[in-house]
Protein backbone atom coordinates (compact mmCIF):
# COMPACT_ATOMS: atom_id res chain seq x y z
CA UNK A 1 0.00 0.00 0.00
CA UNK A 2 1.60 3.31 -1.01
CA UNK A 3 1.04 5.91 2.04
CA UNK A 4 -0.85 8.32 -0.05
CA UNK A 5 -3.58 5.30 -0.51
CA UNK A 6 -3.56 5.36 3.56
CA UNK A 7 -5.09 8.60 4.07
CA UNK A 8 -8.44 6.91 2.24
CA UNK A 9 -8.95 3.77 3.88
CA UNK A 10 -8.67 5.17 7.51
CA UNK A 11 -10.98 8.01 8.79
CA UNK A 12 -8.58 10.87 9.29
CA UNK A 13 -9.70 10.98 13.13
CA UNK A 14 -8.57 7.67 14.39
CA UNK A 15 -10.45 6.23 17.87
CA UNK A 16 -10.42 2.60 19.10
CA UNK A 17 -12.78 -0.24 17.68
CA UNK A 18 -13.78 -2.45 20.18
CA UNK A 19 -15.91 -4.31 18.47
CA UNK A 20 -13.62 -5.50 15.11
CA UNK A 21 -13.83 -9.44 16.10
CA UNK A 22 -9.70 -9.37 14.72
CA UNK A 23 -8.41 -7.95 18.61
CA UNK A 24 -10.51 -9.77 21.21
CA UNK A 25 -11.39 -13.31 21.81
CA UNK A 26 -13.59 -14.45 24.31
CA UNK A 27 -11.78 -16.93 26.52
CA UNK A 28 -13.86 -19.19 28.84
CA UNK A 29 -12.61 -19.99 32.51
CA UNK A 30 -13.51 -19.75 36.40
CA UNK A 31 -13.87 -17.12 38.97
CA UNK A 32 -13.20 -16.97 42.33
CA UNK A 33 -16.32 -18.78 43.47
CA UNK A 34 -15.80 -21.49 40.80
CA UNK A 35 -18.07 -20.41 38.80
CA UNK A 36 -17.74 -20.55 34.73
CA UNK A 37 -16.94 -17.30 33.30
CA UNK A 38 -16.19 -16.01 29.88
CA UNK A 39 -14.36 -12.96 29.40
CA UNK A 40 -12.90 -10.64 26.49
CA UNK A 41 -9.00 -10.76 26.12
CA UNK A 42 -6.83 -9.09 23.93
CA UNK A 43 -4.76 -10.13 20.96
CA UNK A 44 -0.89 -10.32 21.00
CA UNK A 45 0.28 -11.21 17.26
CA UNK A 46 4.16 -11.06 15.98
CA UNK A 47 5.00 -8.56 13.74
CA UNK A 48 8.42 -8.41 11.85
CA UNK A 49 9.10 -5.14 10.10
CA UNK A 50 11.71 -4.99 7.22
CA UNK A 51 13.26 -1.58 6.18
CA UNK A 52 14.09 -2.54 2.26
CA UNK A 53 15.67 -5.49 2.13
CA UNK A 54 16.92 -5.81 6.27
CA UNK A 55 15.15 -7.07 8.80
CA UNK A 56 14.68 -5.35 11.77
CA UNK A 57 12.77 -6.66 14.26
CA UNK A 58 9.90 -8.75 15.35
CA UNK A 59 7.06 -6.75 17.45
CA UNK A 60 3.93 -8.07 19.39
CA UNK A 61 1.24 -6.03 18.39
CA UNK A 62 -2.45 -6.25 18.63
CA UNK A 63 -2.58 -5.95 14.79
CA UNK A 64 -4.36 -3.28 13.80
CA UNK A 65 -2.80 -0.64 11.36
CA UNK A 66 0.47 -2.38 11.02
CA UNK A 67 1.61 0.24 8.64
CA UNK A 68 1.62 2.99 11.27
CA UNK A 69 3.15 0.79 14.19
CA UNK A 70 6.29 0.10 11.01
CA UNK A 71 6.87 3.69 10.20
CA UNK A 72 6.24 5.24 13.39
CA UNK A 73 8.83 2.61 15.27
CA UNK A 74 11.33 3.38 12.38
CA UNK A 75 10.65 7.45 12.65
CA UNK A 76 10.85 7.07 16.86
CA UNK A 77 14.27 5.10 16.38
CA UNK A 78 15.84 7.91 14.04
CA UNK A 79 15.58 4.93 11.42
CA UNK A 80 13.64 7.47 9.25
CA UNK A 81 13.65 11.38 9.60
CA UNK A 82 11.78 14.00 7.76
CA UNK A 83 13.42 14.29 4.57
CA UNK A 84 13.15 10.63 3.82
CA UNK A 85 10.65 9.55 1.33
CA UNK A 86 8.63 6.36 2.10
CA UNK A 87 7.86 4.48 -1.71
CA UNK A 88 5.64 1.87 0.25
CA UNK A 89 4.47 0.39 3.14
CA UNK A 90 3.62 -3.04 2.17
CA UNK A 91 1.45 -5.63 5.14
CA UNK A 92 1.37 -9.06 4.54
CA UNK A 93 -0.85 -10.63 6.82
CA UNK A 94 -0.61 -14.20 6.06
CA UNK A 95 3.29 -14.45 6.78
CA UNK A 96 2.95 -11.32 9.55
CA UNK A 97 5.50 -8.93 8.01
CA UNK A 98 5.79 -5.52 7.08
CA UNK A 99 7.69 -4.02 4.75
CA UNK A 100 8.72 -0.10 4.40
CA UNK A 101 10.26 1.16 1.21
CA UNK A 102 12.46 4.06 1.24
CA UNK A 103 13.62 6.32 -1.69
CA UNK A 104 17.10 5.75 -0.69
CA UNK A 105 18.76 3.38 2.08
CA UNK A 106 19.19 4.77 5.35
CA UNK A 107 21.77 4.43 7.90
CA UNK A 108 20.01 2.34 10.02
CA UNK A 109 22.87 -0.41 10.59
CA UNK A 110 25.14 1.14 12.51
CA UNK A 111 22.26 2.09 15.12
CA UNK A 112 21.48 -1.24 15.13
CA UNK A 113 25.15 -2.61 16.99
CA UNK A 114 24.07 -0.64 20.10
CA UNK A 115 20.90 -1.12 22.10
CA UNK A 116 19.59 -0.12 25.34
CA UNK A 117 16.70 -1.73 26.79
CA UNK A 118 14.51 0.90 28.42
CA UNK A 119 11.96 0.66 31.07
CA UNK A 120 8.97 1.34 28.78
CA UNK A 121 6.92 -1.53 26.97
CA UNK A 122 7.40 -3.58 23.93
CA UNK A 123 9.60 -1.98 22.30
CA UNK A 124 11.72 -0.82 25.30
CA UNK A 125 14.65 -1.43 22.83
CA UNK A 126 16.53 2.08 21.88
CA UNK A 127 19.73 1.94 19.69
CA UNK A 128 22.65 4.11 20.05
CA UNK A 129 21.19 7.38 19.18
CA UNK A 130 17.61 7.26 19.83
CA UNK A 131 18.78 10.79 21.60
CA UNK A 132 20.58 12.36 18.65
CA UNK A 133 17.89 14.83 17.97
CA UNK A 134 17.17 15.56 21.76
CA UNK A 135 19.34 18.09 23.03
CA UNK A 136 18.43 20.06 19.72
CA UNK A 137 14.53 20.45 20.61
CA UNK A 138 13.33 23.06 22.87
CA UNK A 139 9.53 23.35 23.42
CA UNK A 140 9.38 25.71 25.98
CA UNK A 141 7.20 28.48 24.15
CA UNK A 142 4.07 28.32 22.38
CA UNK A 143 0.43 28.66 23.61
CA UNK A 144 -0.70 28.04 27.15
CA UNK A 145 -3.11 24.84 28.00
CA UNK A 146 -6.26 26.13 30.19
CA UNK A 147 -6.25 23.24 32.92
CA UNK A 148 -10.26 23.22 31.82
CA UNK A 149 -9.19 21.99 28.41
CA UNK A 150 -6.69 19.25 29.78
CA UNK A 151 -9.43 18.54 31.69
CA UNK A 152 -11.95 18.08 29.09
CA UNK A 153 -9.74 15.64 27.02
CA UNK A 154 -8.89 13.41 29.77
CA UNK A 155 -12.74 13.01 30.44
CA UNK A 156 -13.17 12.11 26.43
CA UNK A 157 -10.44 9.84 26.52
CA UNK A 158 -11.54 8.29 29.06
CA UNK A 159 -15.12 7.68 27.72
CA UNK A 160 -14.57 6.82 24.49
CA UNK A 161 -15.31 2.91 23.75
CA UNK A 162 -12.15 1.05 23.91
CA UNK A 163 -10.17 -2.04 24.41
CA UNK A 164 -9.41 -1.44 27.36
CA UNK A 165 -12.87 -1.13 28.79
CA UNK A 166 -13.79 -4.16 26.97
CA UNK A 167 -11.10 -6.33 27.77
CA UNK A 168 -8.12 -4.22 29.77
CA UNK A 169 -4.68 -5.50 29.32
CA UNK A 170 -4.03 -2.94 26.97
CA UNK A 171 -2.30 0.24 26.64
CA UNK A 172 -3.43 3.68 25.50
CA UNK A 173 -2.16 6.54 23.86
CA UNK A 174 -4.14 9.72 22.60
CA UNK A 175 -3.17 12.51 20.17
CA UNK A 176 -4.63 15.89 21.05
CA UNK A 177 -4.96 19.16 19.22
CA UNK A 178 -6.72 22.18 21.01
CA UNK A 179 -9.98 20.60 22.13
CA UNK A 180 -9.76 17.89 20.07
CA UNK A 181 -8.88 14.08 20.27
CA UNK A 182 -7.22 13.46 16.73
CA UNK A 183 -5.69 10.01 17.31
CA UNK A 184 -6.29 7.35 20.11
CA UNK A 185 -4.65 4.31 19.34
CA UNK A 186 -4.28 0.90 21.64
CA UNK A 187 -1.88 -1.95 21.91
CA UNK A 188 -0.60 -4.48 24.08
CA UNK A 189 2.60 -2.56 24.71
CA UNK A 190 1.67 1.29 24.77
CA UNK A 191 4.97 2.38 22.88
CA UNK A 192 3.22 0.34 19.60
CA UNK A 193 0.32 2.89 20.59
CA UNK A 194 2.84 5.96 20.61
CA UNK A 195 4.67 4.36 17.81
CA UNK A 196 1.54 4.25 15.43
CA UNK A 197 1.13 7.73 16.41
CA UNK A 198 4.03 9.02 14.84
CA UNK A 199 3.93 6.43 11.79
CA UNK A 200 0.48 8.26 11.50
CA UNK A 201 2.43 11.79 11.99
CA UNK A 202 4.89 10.88 9.35
CA UNK A 203 2.94 9.62 6.53
CA UNK A 204 0.16 12.17 6.69
CA UNK A 205 2.62 14.59 6.45
CA UNK A 206 2.13 16.37 10.28
CA UNK A 207 6.05 15.69 10.87
CA UNK A 208 7.14 17.79 8.17
CA UNK A 209 6.25 21.03 9.44
CA UNK A 210 2.56 21.04 7.51
CA UNK A 211 0.92 20.76 10.49
CA UNK A 212 1.29 23.53 13.57
CA UNK A 213 2.36 21.17 16.74
CA UNK A 214 2.61 23.70 19.67
CA UNK A 215 -1.11 23.26 20.31
CA UNK A 216 -0.37 19.12 20.49
CA UNK A 217 -0.79 17.11 23.58
CA UNK A 218 -0.33 13.24 23.76
CA UNK A 219 -1.94 11.47 26.07
CA UNK A 220 -0.36 8.30 27.19
CA UNK A 221 -1.90 5.74 29.78
CA UNK A 222 1.70 4.44 31.09
CA UNK A 223 4.10 6.02 32.83
CA UNK A 224 6.18 9.11 32.39
CA UNK A 225 9.78 6.92 32.45
CA UNK A 226 12.49 8.81 29.93
CA UNK A 227 11.72 6.75 26.80
CA UNK A 228 8.41 8.36 26.67
CA UNK A 229 9.71 11.81 27.48
CA UNK A 230 12.24 11.37 24.70
CA UNK A 231 10.15 10.39 21.92
CA UNK A 232 7.00 12.36 22.88
CA UNK A 233 10.24 15.66 22.73
CA UNK A 234 11.37 14.38 19.23
CA UNK A 235 7.78 14.30 17.56
CA UNK A 236 7.47 17.84 18.84
CA UNK A 237 4.90 17.78 21.16
CA UNK A 238 5.04 20.32 23.89
CA UNK A 239 2.85 18.59 26.61
CA UNK A 240 2.75 15.17 27.69
CA UNK A 241 -0.17 13.51 29.85
CA UNK A 242 -0.46 10.40 31.78
CA UNK A 243 -2.73 8.96 34.21
CA UNK A 244 0.32 6.88 35.99
CA UNK A 245 3.24 8.40 37.41
CA UNK A 246 6.82 9.77 37.04
CA UNK A 247 10.13 8.34 37.37
CA UNK A 248 12.90 10.65 37.92
CA UNK A 249 14.82 11.07 34.47
CA UNK A 250 11.67 11.31 32.57
CA UNK A 251 11.28 14.59 34.95
CA UNK A 252 14.77 15.57 34.68
CA UNK A 253 14.41 15.11 30.58
CA UNK A 254 11.49 17.13 30.35
CA UNK A 255 12.58 19.55 32.19
CA UNK A 256 16.13 20.32 29.56
CA UNK A 257 13.48 19.84 26.54
CA UNK A 258 10.62 22.48 27.90
CA UNK A 259 8.51 19.71 27.89
CA UNK A 260 5.08 20.07 29.96
CA UNK A 261 4.79 16.78 31.86
CA UNK A 262 1.61 15.88 33.70
CA UNK A 263 1.36 13.01 35.23
CA UNK A 264 -1.75 11.55 37.99
CA UNK A 265 -4.40 12.88 35.78
CA UNK A 266 -7.70 11.73 36.62
CA UNK A 267 -10.53 12.93 36.40
CA UNK A 268 -10.01 16.48 37.32
CA UNK A 269 -6.84 15.90 39.37
CA UNK A 270 -3.33 16.05 37.84
CA UNK A 271 0.23 16.95 38.30
CA UNK A 272 2.85 18.71 36.88
CA UNK A 273 5.97 18.29 37.47
CA UNK A 274 7.89 20.04 34.52
CA UNK A 275 6.60 22.85 32.38
CA UNK A 276 4.11 23.86 34.82
CA UNK A 277 4.08 27.54 33.19
CA UNK A 278 2.12 26.25 30.26
CA UNK A 279 -0.82 25.88 32.15
CA UNK A 280 -3.17 28.44 31.98
CA UNK A 281 -5.51 28.07 35.37
CA UNK A 282 -8.83 29.02 33.79
CA UNK A 283 -10.97 27.40 36.46
CA UNK A 284 -13.50 27.04 34.05
CA UNK A 285 -13.86 23.37 34.49
CA UNK A 286 -16.59 21.80 32.73
CA UNK A 287 -18.55 24.20 31.86
CA UNK A 288 -15.98 26.17 29.85
CA UNK A 289 -17.34 27.21 26.85
CA UNK A 290 -13.93 25.95 24.85
CA UNK A 291 -12.13 29.38 24.44
CA UNK A 292 -8.12 29.57 24.79
CA UNK A 293 -6.59 30.90 27.49
CA UNK A 294 -3.13 32.31 26.53
CA UNK B 1 30.68 -10.19 45.44
CA UNK B 2 30.92 -13.90 45.61
CA UNK B 3 27.64 -15.68 45.52
CA UNK B 4 27.55 -17.12 48.13
CA UNK B 5 28.10 -13.77 50.43
CA UNK B 6 24.96 -12.58 49.14
CA UNK B 7 22.96 -14.77 51.21
CA UNK B 8 24.59 -13.50 54.16
CA UNK B 9 24.28 -9.79 52.82
CA UNK B 10 20.42 -9.47 52.08
CA UNK B 11 17.96 -11.44 54.31
CA UNK B 12 16.16 -14.18 53.19
CA UNK B 13 13.04 -13.11 52.75
CA UNK B 14 12.86 -9.97 50.86
CA UNK B 15 10.65 -7.03 51.03
CA UNK B 16 10.32 -3.76 49.22
CA UNK B 17 12.38 -0.77 50.84
CA UNK B 18 10.38 2.32 50.43
CA UNK B 19 12.43 4.57 52.89
CA UNK B 20 15.57 3.56 51.27
CA UNK B 21 16.70 7.31 49.76
CA UNK B 22 18.20 6.41 46.32
CA UNK B 23 15.25 4.58 45.33
CA UNK B 24 12.76 7.47 45.31
CA UNK B 25 13.42 11.49 45.31
CA UNK B 26 11.14 14.41 46.26
CA UNK B 27 10.22 16.25 43.00
CA UNK B 28 8.14 19.87 43.36
CA UNK B 29 5.95 20.95 41.08
CA UNK B 30 1.75 21.91 40.50
CA UNK B 31 -1.46 20.45 41.25
CA UNK B 32 -4.77 21.03 39.16
CA UNK B 33 -5.03 24.26 41.26
CA UNK B 34 -2.23 25.89 40.54
CA UNK B 35 -0.64 24.73 44.15
CA UNK B 36 2.90 23.65 45.27
CA UNK B 37 3.16 20.02 45.56
CA UNK B 38 5.97 17.38 46.28
CA UNK B 39 6.04 14.16 44.92
CA UNK B 40 8.36 11.05 45.56
CA UNK B 41 9.40 9.79 42.06
CA UNK B 42 10.80 6.75 41.49
CA UNK B 43 14.63 6.88 40.17
CA UNK B 44 15.60 4.82 36.75
CA UNK B 45 19.53 4.95 36.03
CA UNK B 46 21.20 2.54 33.20
CA UNK B 47 23.13 -0.35 34.39
CA UNK B 48 25.15 -1.99 32.38
CA UNK B 49 25.39 -6.02 32.12
CA UNK B 50 28.55 -7.62 30.98
CA UNK B 51 28.61 -11.57 30.33
CA UNK B 52 32.70 -11.98 31.22
CA UNK B 53 34.07 -9.94 29.01
CA UNK B 54 30.91 -9.25 26.62
CA UNK B 55 28.40 -6.43 27.12
CA UNK B 56 25.52 -7.75 26.72
CA UNK B 57 22.81 -5.31 27.23
CA UNK B 58 21.79 -1.70 29.41
CA UNK B 59 18.69 -1.95 31.81
CA UNK B 60 17.06 1.18 33.14
CA UNK B 61 16.52 0.21 36.85
CA UNK B 62 15.62 1.56 39.96
CA UNK B 63 18.66 0.06 41.01
CA UNK B 64 18.55 -2.35 44.51
CA UNK B 65 19.94 -5.46 43.91
CA UNK B 66 21.37 -5.47 40.51
CA UNK B 67 23.50 -9.14 41.19
CA UNK B 68 19.90 -10.50 41.54
CA UNK B 69 18.95 -8.63 38.15
CA UNK B 70 21.73 -9.34 35.99
CA UNK B 71 21.80 -12.89 37.12
CA UNK B 72 18.09 -12.94 36.71
CA UNK B 73 18.24 -11.44 33.07
CA UNK B 74 20.59 -14.31 31.89
CA UNK B 75 18.32 -16.97 33.20
CA UNK B 76 15.71 -15.63 31.99
CA UNK B 77 16.76 -15.07 28.57
CA UNK B 78 18.70 -18.98 28.83
CA UNK B 79 22.36 -17.26 28.84
CA UNK B 80 22.50 -19.22 31.92
CA UNK B 81 21.37 -22.72 32.46
CA UNK B 82 21.13 -25.10 35.57
CA UNK B 83 24.34 -26.45 35.42
CA UNK B 84 26.28 -23.18 34.55
CA UNK B 85 28.65 -22.34 37.60
CA UNK B 86 28.22 -18.44 38.28
CA UNK B 87 31.98 -17.39 39.80
CA UNK B 88 31.64 -14.18 40.93
CA UNK B 89 28.77 -11.08 40.48
CA UNK B 90 30.60 -8.13 40.40
CA UNK B 91 28.77 -4.38 41.08
CA UNK B 92 29.99 -1.44 40.56
CA UNK B 93 28.29 1.75 40.80
CA UNK B 94 30.18 4.32 40.07
CA UNK B 95 30.20 3.39 35.98
CA UNK B 96 26.51 1.61 36.56
CA UNK B 97 27.99 -1.95 35.44
CA UNK B 98 27.60 -5.41 37.01
CA UNK B 99 29.80 -8.55 35.60
CA UNK B 100 28.43 -11.74 35.83
CA UNK B 101 31.56 -14.20 35.48
CA UNK B 102 31.17 -18.05 34.99
CA UNK B 103 33.34 -21.10 35.49
CA UNK B 104 33.00 -21.62 31.50
CA UNK B 105 31.84 -19.07 28.43
CA UNK B 106 28.43 -19.39 27.37
CA UNK B 107 26.97 -20.31 24.33
CA UNK B 108 24.89 -16.73 24.10
CA UNK B 109 26.71 -15.42 20.88
CA UNK B 110 24.14 -16.70 18.42
CA UNK B 111 21.46 -15.72 21.09
CA UNK B 112 22.47 -12.41 20.31
CA UNK B 113 21.71 -12.48 16.62
CA UNK B 114 17.78 -12.73 17.05
CA UNK B 115 15.56 -10.30 19.28
CA UNK B 116 12.04 -9.99 19.55
CA UNK B 117 10.91 -7.24 21.06
CA UNK B 118 7.49 -8.35 22.89
CA UNK B 119 4.90 -6.61 24.80
CA UNK B 120 6.01 -6.44 28.11
CA UNK B 121 8.01 -4.06 29.67
CA UNK B 122 11.53 -3.07 30.42
CA UNK B 123 13.42 -6.68 29.16
CA UNK B 124 11.13 -6.70 26.51
CA UNK B 125 14.02 -7.87 24.08
CA UNK B 126 13.86 -11.64 23.94
CA UNK B 127 16.58 -13.65 21.87
CA UNK B 128 15.88 -16.26 19.64
CA UNK B 129 15.94 -19.45 21.84
CA UNK B 130 14.25 -17.68 24.89
CA UNK B 131 11.66 -20.87 24.24
CA UNK B 132 14.15 -23.20 23.71
CA UNK B 133 12.92 -25.01 27.38
CA UNK B 134 9.53 -24.06 26.92
CA UNK B 135 8.04 -27.23 25.48
CA UNK B 136 9.84 -29.48 27.65
CA UNK B 137 8.28 -28.08 30.53
CA UNK B 138 4.96 -30.11 31.67
CA UNK B 139 3.60 -28.38 35.12
CA UNK B 140 -0.43 -29.67 35.47
CA UNK B 141 0.23 -31.80 38.24
CA UNK B 142 1.41 -30.96 41.92
CA UNK B 143 -0.94 -29.60 45.77
CA UNK B 144 -3.97 -27.74 44.68
CA UNK B 145 -4.22 -24.58 45.96
CA UNK B 146 -6.73 -23.12 48.04
CA UNK B 147 -9.03 -20.22 46.81
CA UNK B 148 -8.51 -18.79 50.85
CA UNK B 149 -5.16 -19.38 50.24
CA UNK B 150 -4.39 -17.27 46.90
CA UNK B 151 -7.01 -14.27 48.99
CA UNK B 152 -4.40 -14.07 51.70
CA UNK B 153 -1.25 -13.95 49.75
CA UNK B 154 -3.22 -10.85 47.65
CA UNK B 155 -3.92 -9.03 50.96
CA UNK B 156 -0.31 -9.61 52.58
CA UNK B 157 1.30 -8.35 48.90
CA UNK B 158 -1.12 -5.40 48.67
CA UNK B 159 -0.76 -3.99 51.90
CA UNK B 160 2.94 -4.41 52.48
CA UNK B 161 4.67 -1.02 52.66
CA UNK B 162 6.02 -1.10 48.86
CA UNK B 163 7.55 1.93 46.63
CA UNK B 164 3.74 1.28 44.68
CA UNK B 165 2.18 2.68 47.62
CA UNK B 166 4.62 5.28 48.51
CA UNK B 167 5.55 6.46 44.74
CA UNK B 168 3.57 4.69 41.72
CA UNK B 169 4.95 4.24 38.74
CA UNK B 170 7.19 0.63 39.31
CA UNK B 171 6.01 -2.93 38.88
CA UNK B 172 5.75 -5.07 41.38
CA UNK B 173 6.61 -9.32 41.23
CA UNK B 174 6.74 -11.34 44.07
CA UNK B 175 7.33 -15.09 44.69
CA UNK B 176 5.10 -17.53 47.43
CA UNK B 177 5.51 -20.08 49.17
CA UNK B 178 2.56 -22.04 50.80
CA UNK B 179 1.06 -19.38 52.66
CA UNK B 180 4.26 -17.60 52.79
CA UNK B 181 5.26 -14.27 50.79
CA UNK B 182 9.34 -15.45 49.97
CA UNK B 183 10.58 -12.16 48.11
CA UNK B 184 8.64 -8.82 47.21
CA UNK B 185 10.81 -6.95 44.12
CA UNK B 186 10.00 -3.99 42.55
CA UNK B 187 11.08 -2.54 39.41
CA UNK B 188 10.43 0.36 37.03
CA UNK B 189 9.92 -2.33 34.61
CA UNK B 190 7.96 -5.31 35.56
CA UNK B 191 10.57 -7.95 33.79
CA UNK B 192 13.08 -6.44 36.13
CA UNK B 193 11.34 -7.43 39.09
CA UNK B 194 10.50 -11.10 37.75
CA UNK B 195 14.19 -11.28 36.35
CA UNK B 196 15.75 -9.78 40.12
CA UNK B 197 13.73 -13.01 41.37
CA UNK B 198 15.17 -15.51 39.36
CA UNK B 199 18.79 -14.20 39.53
CA UNK B 200 17.50 -14.76 43.95
CA UNK B 201 16.34 -18.07 42.58
CA UNK B 202 19.37 -19.09 40.69
CA UNK B 203 21.96 -17.67 43.32
CA UNK B 204 20.57 -19.16 46.35
CA UNK B 205 20.14 -22.97 44.53
CA UNK B 206 16.32 -22.73 44.45
CA UNK B 207 16.04 -23.65 40.57
CA UNK B 208 18.31 -26.48 40.72
CA UNK B 209 16.02 -28.85 42.46
CA UNK B 210 16.86 -27.60 45.91
CA UNK B 211 13.71 -26.23 46.65
CA UNK B 212 10.37 -27.87 45.98
CA UNK B 213 8.69 -25.65 43.12
CA UNK B 214 5.43 -27.44 43.62
CA UNK B 215 3.50 -25.14 45.60
CA UNK B 216 5.30 -21.71 44.47
CA UNK B 217 2.79 -19.11 43.71
CA UNK B 218 4.64 -15.96 41.60
CA UNK B 219 2.61 -12.92 41.76
CA UNK B 220 3.11 -9.97 39.20
CA UNK B 221 1.38 -6.44 39.09
CA UNK B 222 1.54 -6.44 35.04
CA UNK B 223 -0.23 -7.50 32.25
CA UNK B 224 -0.06 -11.97 31.59
CA UNK B 225 1.43 -11.46 28.62
CA UNK B 226 2.94 -14.42 26.23
CA UNK B 227 6.59 -12.84 28.08
CA UNK B 228 5.57 -13.26 31.10
CA UNK B 229 3.73 -16.71 30.49
CA UNK B 230 7.25 -18.09 29.28
CA UNK B 231 9.24 -16.90 32.14
CA UNK B 232 7.06 -18.11 34.76
CA UNK B 233 7.11 -21.59 33.10
CA UNK B 234 10.87 -21.57 32.06
CA UNK B 235 11.45 -20.78 36.30
CA UNK B 236 9.54 -24.09 37.02
CA UNK B 237 6.51 -21.84 38.73
CA UNK B 238 3.19 -23.87 38.09
CA UNK B 239 0.90 -20.70 39.84
CA UNK B 240 1.03 -17.04 38.01
CA UNK B 241 -1.01 -14.26 39.30
CA UNK B 242 -1.47 -10.55 38.48
CA UNK B 243 -3.96 -8.30 39.77
CA UNK B 244 -4.06 -6.98 35.54
CA UNK B 245 -5.79 -8.84 32.94
CA UNK B 246 -4.60 -11.49 29.71
CA UNK B 247 -3.50 -11.35 26.13
CA UNK B 248 -4.87 -14.00 24.29
CA UNK B 249 -1.07 -15.91 23.61
CA UNK B 250 -0.63 -15.91 26.96
CA UNK B 251 -3.10 -17.81 27.89
CA UNK B 252 -2.68 -19.76 24.54
CA UNK B 253 0.61 -20.54 26.09
CA UNK B 254 -0.40 -21.10 29.87
CA UNK B 255 -2.69 -23.71 28.72
CA UNK B 256 0.18 -25.75 26.84
CA UNK B 257 2.19 -26.47 29.63
CA UNK B 258 -0.41 -26.52 32.33
CA UNK B 259 0.33 -23.11 33.91
CA UNK B 260 -2.48 -22.09 36.23
CA UNK B 261 -2.90 -18.39 35.16
CA UNK B 262 -4.79 -16.30 37.52
CA UNK B 263 -5.87 -12.39 36.31
CA UNK B 264 -8.01 -9.74 37.60
CA UNK B 265 -7.30 -10.82 41.01
CA UNK B 266 -7.76 -8.19 43.23
CA UNK B 267 -9.57 -8.49 47.11
CA UNK B 268 -11.03 -11.56 46.95
CA UNK B 269 -12.22 -11.40 43.01
CA UNK B 270 -9.98 -13.37 40.72
CA UNK B 271 -10.35 -14.83 37.09
CA UNK B 272 -8.74 -18.61 35.95
CA UNK B 273 -8.39 -19.26 32.62
CA UNK B 274 -5.64 -21.68 32.55
CA UNK B 275 -5.11 -24.46 34.81
CA UNK B 276 -8.06 -23.99 37.17
CA UNK B 277 -8.25 -27.50 38.04
CA UNK B 278 -5.64 -26.85 40.56
CA UNK B 279 -7.60 -24.52 42.32
CA UNK B 280 -9.34 -25.88 45.51
CA UNK B 281 -12.55 -23.77 46.49
CA UNK B 282 -12.41 -23.98 50.00
CA UNK B 283 -14.88 -21.13 50.81
CA UNK B 284 -12.87 -20.97 53.92
CA UNK B 285 -11.73 -17.30 52.63
CA UNK B 286 -9.77 -14.87 55.25
CA UNK B 287 -10.90 -17.04 58.64
CA UNK B 288 -8.78 -20.23 57.22
CA UNK B 289 -7.08 -21.59 59.33
CA UNK B 290 -4.29 -21.99 56.64
CA UNK B 291 -4.28 -25.78 56.46
CA UNK B 292 -3.64 -26.95 52.71
CA UNK B 293 -6.81 -28.03 50.71
CA UNK B 294 -5.24 -31.08 48.58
Amino acid sequence: MAPKDMVETYRLTIRPNPEDPRLTEAVSGIDQDGRPTSISVVTERPLTLFLNSREIVTMMTIGDFPEYLAVGYLVNQNMLKAGDQVLAVEYDDDIDTVVVRTAHETDFEDKLKKKTLTSGCAQGTVFGDMMERFDEIDLAKGPGLPASTLQRLLKEIGTTPSLYLKAGAIHGCALCRGEEVLLYMEDVGRHNAVDKIAGYMFLEGMQNGEMDASDLVLYTTGRLTSEMVIKTVQMGIPVLVSRSGFTAWGVDLARQAGLTLVGRAKGKRFQVLSGAERIVFDKKADHSDGERAE
